[in-house]
């Protein structure tokens, strides 16, 4: 449109605002195909991710399903088993034994989780996806009606400002044409006006003059009539130019609501709920994996926790007391006298007396020696202990780089070639582990013969030393009287005194026949103790063991009798003697020394 | 062993002991086969974590398999897909394909990290499980060795105290028996001595005193030696005595120890470091998985972000930019005036005012009632717009439930069974959510029909006003003259004025090849506007707009000419003109009022 072309003829305008109404109506038709391909892209997602869904179910059942048949694998060989019988009857699980059985426990665990993704999956998300599947298809007809709707509006005012527009070029053409015939008019007057002052009016003849007159009038006749015309159609043009440019406002301002608002909320009804529904099909799926991130951690938790309480000590205390028959220590040997011999202990009468005292500082000071060597050996061996612990408490565990490709494309970095798990440095490791063991044991039989050798003379001594402690202090007969002696006139009686204990140095007794109630540590409320002839399990008894009623205290050891739970080593434990037999009142024997006093 | 047999012969005595040592040894052929047990268990435990893990690490691979073909089978269709090259060109993903995105990778993580753990699995957890055996059934044979050195403690201390022992008992018969000869020297000897006390010594015959003499000395002699030889014996077996004691004492210190510590050190011995290798290699196990659910946390906290980032809006402007030129606001339709007509405005003269006055008025009522009536449309659309929007947003997706099984040995339940997901309770909800959005649409149908039928009336209101406003002001010499006038000279001009433009009211101009420089919002800085002919895009402009080098003030609306990001419609930007053309000084027409100031 140039500023030249001022005298636009109806066709061109027409011709120009046609095309404008075209460009937009190739816009609304473009527009409704972005909406459709806007819907088929929004079908074609939820297509993909129902089938994504569906295999994904599948691939958690497969999954599910080969974990459940693995525990079912070794569970089934569990509960057969003699040994689970056992520890079922007991309640003895080893602490190892406990690991593997919530590894087992885990994986049951996993698979049922993962069972339920595929449920889920299958009749929940999926069920949602093919929802709104629906619901895209439905609101785009519905959007798309709309949309029509306001097209309808469109088509309607533009047909609306055609048709005036036409209006107001008609009576616009007849305007003008009015203007100008009177003009024309107005021309012939003004030419009539100029004979007129060319002519003297006096000359003229009456006839002429009034001839004159008549056209004069007939001029102006025609003028007013042609100027009441031009009045009327520039009115009319007017009113049609006025509804023209009113029409054109009321246009723009439809097309302009169109486009600013309408075509956005037309979207919006074809969104309608599109996002909010797939934001809840996917926080279902994050849901339920989530919730499987809990459980599975739950689940690892649980192990670790069993893992922490591996515990070598518990385990062998439970095997032990499972073969406790296996493990409990025998009686004593007693002293048989023979053949009605009434000594009943070492004799440290002279001459005797100077080869006891002789042997004991001889055991002294081999004693010393000894121990001070075995000393030596044992510092030796818990070096060795504590080296190997630290090789075996290394903390290697950690794998955390193994899953640093999620951050990266990079495919999985095998363990294998780590340096830490490499082939040349686990054999390097095993090796120097294995040296390591084989001086320990090497050491531990030095160590165990020398504390052999150490217990005994030990014993032996402290015999002795008791013997001589007494013998100084008692008055014994010699055994060879110094010079024979007439007429002894009492029958030689026993001179050798029965003791009934040794003091109160702890001594090891086994007793047969002693029936005690004891009073339990703390924590083993309940239990009856009732060591008898064979179970024994009553090995340090303090004080007098004498009469039925008496209470004594007991340093309870290591097995267990009947009904007895193991108590630690040395606890003490209140008993009392409920009946007893004669020979309870043999002696016992000191054991030893409180070397013994080391934890089990 | 009863108190009556005090009198215990060698044989029994014997007898007693081999059974007691007996016993013992019994006991440690049973030790032995315990410890062997255990080892045994041990291994076969081992072997089972192995054959478990070698399985568990086959089923990881295949599942991780499993996950990568499937995230591949959508991964290169979307690789290929046109939608996809587009986007990856403009950078604008919709955000609900981001989501989509984001649970392929997802899927592809979780391939990667099962991988990973089928790795940690073969060769580390494995590697680790196969050592601790071997370590086992070394340090069995090792602790072995150290037993049967115990053994042989055992064996050697009973076997000495067997010995003592019968030394002793032989001691003990010659004591015996020398004492029954002295006793029998004894008695003789008193025999003797009362023989004595009955003679009167007086009467006896030299030679008979003299034989008695020598019969007494020879008893008494007799008497003596045997004496000695009761004292020699009576000493040794004292010494014998002594030292059967002392080794009773040895033998009983060497048992005791045994079976209180060496037992327990040996059995310790064959668990050397079992728990604590044990303790790591599950603890790499666990690090896997702990490590796994990591990752897996990680991505799928991305997958939320995304999916609270689930934006209609956006994504709605996104597609909208995409196809800008299918939404892009199409020119303003210009007031062409017919063939040469001066007149570029709504004529307000009589008689055409009155008319005009009364159709303003009119237009003014009938507004007012239809608004009133469209605003109650549209509070209804709000309200049902609202239940349909609280119908969509409901948090129905916590799954939790559907995990309560690993609490339990239920099997389980599936989702379909729940309440919420059954079919019956379905089909309610959508029956309900169609009917409310049938609802919907009818209203919103109504509420397009009243807006659409307000903005034409609302246009040529505003255009009246104005008009009639202006009238009322501005001296306009009436349509028709009140009477016919004579003789008026000048020629008729146009008595119609030009307006450059309707005073600084808003007005929606579309200018066409307007080139404008323009400083954008913050936030979108660097972006040039070249608003041209076609694109637009420049709708509002306050002010003049006529020369080159101008400023003015722009409110940009919605859609984008080339490289302007969309801003926000009645963001103010400044823009400058560069060129322009003669058709600039074209006039604008006032677009309406201030209805459509609302957001995009």
């Amino acid at each position: 449109m140039s500023s030249q072309a001022r005298f636009k003829k109806d066709k061109e305008i027409i011709g120009e605002y046609e095309t404008q109404v075209k460009e937009i109506r190739n816009q609304l038709v473009e527009q409704f195909k972005c909406l459709e391909q806007q819907s088929e892209s929004r079908i074609q997602l939820l297509q993909d991710l129902q089938e994504f869904f569906r295999r994904k179910a599948e691939i958690q059942l497969e999954y599910s399903r080969s974990l459940e048949k693995l525990a079912e694998r070794f569970s089934s060989k569990i509960r057969s088993s003699r040994e689970h019988q056992q520890f079922k009857k007991d309640q003895h699980l080893l602490s190892s034994v406990n690991c593997w059985y919530l590894v087992l426990n885990q994986t049951r665990r996993e698979s049922r989780d993962h069972a339920a993704l595929n449920d889920i999956y299958m009749n929940n998300v999926i069920v949602r996806l093919s929802q709104i599947s629906e619901d895209v298809i439905r609101l785009f007809k519905k959007s798309k009606d709309i949309g029509i709707q306001m097209h309808e509006e469109l088509v309607k005012v533009t047909n609306e400002l055609y048709t005036v527009m036409k209006t107001y070029h008609m009576y616009h053409t007849e305007s003008q044409s009015a203007e100008s015939k009177l003009k024309e008019a107005e021309k012939q007057e003004e030419k009539q006006f100029s004979k007129s002052g060319d002519l003297n009016v006096n000359l003229l003849r009456h006839e002429d003059r009034q001839q004159r007159r008549s056209s004069v009038r007939k001029i102006e006749k025609m003028k007013e009539k042609r100027q009441a015309k031009y009045y009327e159609n520039k009115l009319k043009c007017t009113k049609a130019r006025n509804d023209y440019l009113l029409n054109l406002a009321a246009t723009n301002a439809v097309v302009a609501k169109y486009y600013i608002h309408d075509v956005s909320d037309m979207i919006d009804c074809c969104d309608l709920g599109y996002h909010a529904s797939l934001a809840r099909t996917l926080r279902t799926y994050l849901s339920a994996e989530y919730n499987l991130e809990t459980s599975r951690h739950e689940g690892l938790d649980l192990i670790e926790n069993a893992v922490d309480n591996l515990d070598p000590r518990s385990d062998k205390h439970k095997i032990m007391d499972m073969h406790n028959q296996v493990f409990c220590p025998p009686m004593r040997f007693e002293y048989l006298p023979h053949m009605g011999d009434e000594v009943c202990q070492v004799s440290a009468q002279q001459p005797v007396q100077t080869e006891l005292l002789m042997r004991y500082h001889q055991l002294q000071s081999r004693l010393a020696t000894l121990k001070i060597e075995n000393e030596e050996v044992r510092k030796t061996l818990d070096a060795t202990m504590q080296t190997l612990q630290d090789m075996l408490t290394v903390e290697d565990f950690d794998v955390s780089d193994a899953f640093q490709h999620s951050r990266s494309t990079e495919s999985i970095k095998s363990v294998a070639s780590e340096n830490y798990m490499s082939k040349l440095n686990i054999a390097k490791r095993r090796a120097n582990q294995q040296e390591t063991e084989v001086f320990y044991f090497t050491k531990f039989k030095e160590y165990l013969n020398g504390s052999n050798l150490i217990i005994k003379l030990q014993a032996k001594h402290d015999l002795l030393k008791q013997t001589l402690g007494e013998g100084e202090r008692a008055e014994y007969p010699p055994l060879y009287p110094p010079k024979p002696q007439k007429l002894r006139k009492p029958r030689p009686r026993s001179i050798y005194n029965h003791k009934l204990f040794n003091g109160n140095m702890e001594t090891f007794i086994k007793v047969p026949g002693v029936v005690c109630e004891w009073t339990p540590p703390a924590g083993l409320e309940g239990r009856l103790a009732r060591p008898t002839y064979n179970n024994g399990g009553l090995s340090r008894v303090g004080g007098a063991l004498a009469d039925p009623g008496s209470v004594m205290t007991s340093a309870v050891h290591g097995y267990k009798p009947d009904n007895l739970t193991t108590a630690a080593y040395g606890t003490n434990v209140q008993m009392r003697i409920i009946s007893g037999r004669s020979d309870i009142k043999r002696n016992g024997i000191c054991e030893g020394s409180s070397t013994f006093k080391r934890e089990l």
